[in-house]
């Protein structure tokens, strides 16, 4: 009997370039915003938040709030003002969220999940948890879309260099192919960057933003790599870690 | 008095990633389709061809064909039906071009010419002629997107390449400098292409699909570098070589 067809592996550098999309069929949706919505994600989950709900607009945060959810997010990198947190995943690291839900609204990452929201299975990718979720996407055995948040619609270095991260950890388990030049060239770019990730990273242009805007400070812990288990995964109504939990994807 | 801010270079992987270009002001938009919409062009002026009329559908390549034209064209890599020429540099290597205007439509370079028309100033480059094109941009000093045409909006590593070369040509003039995360990857792309550049391209999806066809003895034309010193120029009107003439772009 022949092999069944390895999974495919597809990147999609920014959101705009999800409906382009080549692969068919079933796939999971692997959305990274490593500057530092799915970076903080795993923080805010780490430290005991039972969910994540992503919302597109500054204006659905505002009702949260009213409803008494806790309330996180970021307007052009900066944290909008009615919000109890900002975007740092340092900012959850309080008592406070525990067991709780947080309304969480960003420029980029909860955009691409919005984009994503139709697709069978989505599950959030970091620096933090890129062996917790390579992991998981082994077992799962489906073909892979990584989707890059990217900077408004733009390119950005610290996703692509992830999701060639995460490549070539689905690569090392050989049931993975990858189907799509932009898989190959996220590849290459992690490959360039890794042996310095910290120092090539610091002329990307988010990076760059970020420390203007004085949040400098929590950089390097975003380029960490796997600190954190979670595993966290939109389950239509809100974002959960499954890793702990028997299953619930 | 300070010193002028250096011009600026941005890369959009992608025709669907051209609206969300993060340069301002003035600049030249260069169109990159290494296989083979731009290479193509490059062959058919250095052939004698007097222009290159890009159109964006069949249908306009047809009303064309019945006023007399020569037209030249493919869709998904394979020669339209009653096009006088298909898409391969080498078919352009005949007396028969000469003085002649070509009405030519491709799945993804006349696409990308279509989408760029309102821009000021519009220039083709392929690795054919990246070092024309690098002097003509050297020379006329403005900041300068570099487009790459893609596969139907989709990441294509050989344009991804080439304008990381063309990156690489403008940064050694001192007066340029990279303002997107894009053009750091193109450039890092073109580095880890470069010392084997036919053999990093045989993974390109593009080469396969054209070696699929029987396209593929055209193949390492399109890789050879410098063969070419076309500068084509759209003009508002058409594409036409300026290389030789005093001014006319």
């Amino acid at each position: 009997m022949p092999e069944p067809p390895a999974k495919t592996i597809e990147v999609c550098f920014s959101p705009a370039l999800f409906p382009y999309k080549v692969t068919k069929d079933e796939f999971i949706v692997v959305i990274i915003d490593v500057l530092r919505a799915t970076t903080s994600f795993c923080a805010a989950l780490d430290n005991g938040a039972e969910c994540i709900i992503p919302l597109a607009s500054v204006d659905e945060a505002r009702s949260y709030k009213e409803k008494g959810y806790l309330v996180a997010g970021e307007r052009d990198g900066a944290k909008i003002d009615f919000a109890d947190f900002g975007n740092s995943p340092a900012g959850f690291k309080t008592p406070l969220i525990r067991g709780r839900a947080i309304a969480y609204t960003t420029t980029n990452g909860t955009q691409a999940i919005e984009l994503a929201k139709g697709s069978e299975s989505i599950v959030l990718a970091s620096f933090s948890n890129l062996h917790a979720i390579a992991g998981w996407l082994k077992e799962k055995q489906k073909n892979v879309i990584i989707l890059c948040s990217g900077w408004k619609n733009t390119f950005s270095a610290e996703d692509a260099a992830c999701a060639g991260a995460l490549t070539l950890e689905l690569m090392k388990s050989g049931s993975f192919r990858m189907n799509s030049d932009s898989a190959y060239a996220a590849y290459d770019l992690w490959n360039a960057a890794k042996t310095d990730l910290l120092g090539y990273m610091q002329k990307a242009s988010h990076y760059q933003r970020l420390e203007k805007l004085g949040n400098g400070d929590q950089l390097p812990f975003c380029f960490e790599l796997n600190t954190s288990q979670c595993i966290p995964v939109w389950n239509g109504e809100a974002i959960k870690d499954v890793a702990a939990k028997p299953e619930s994807a």
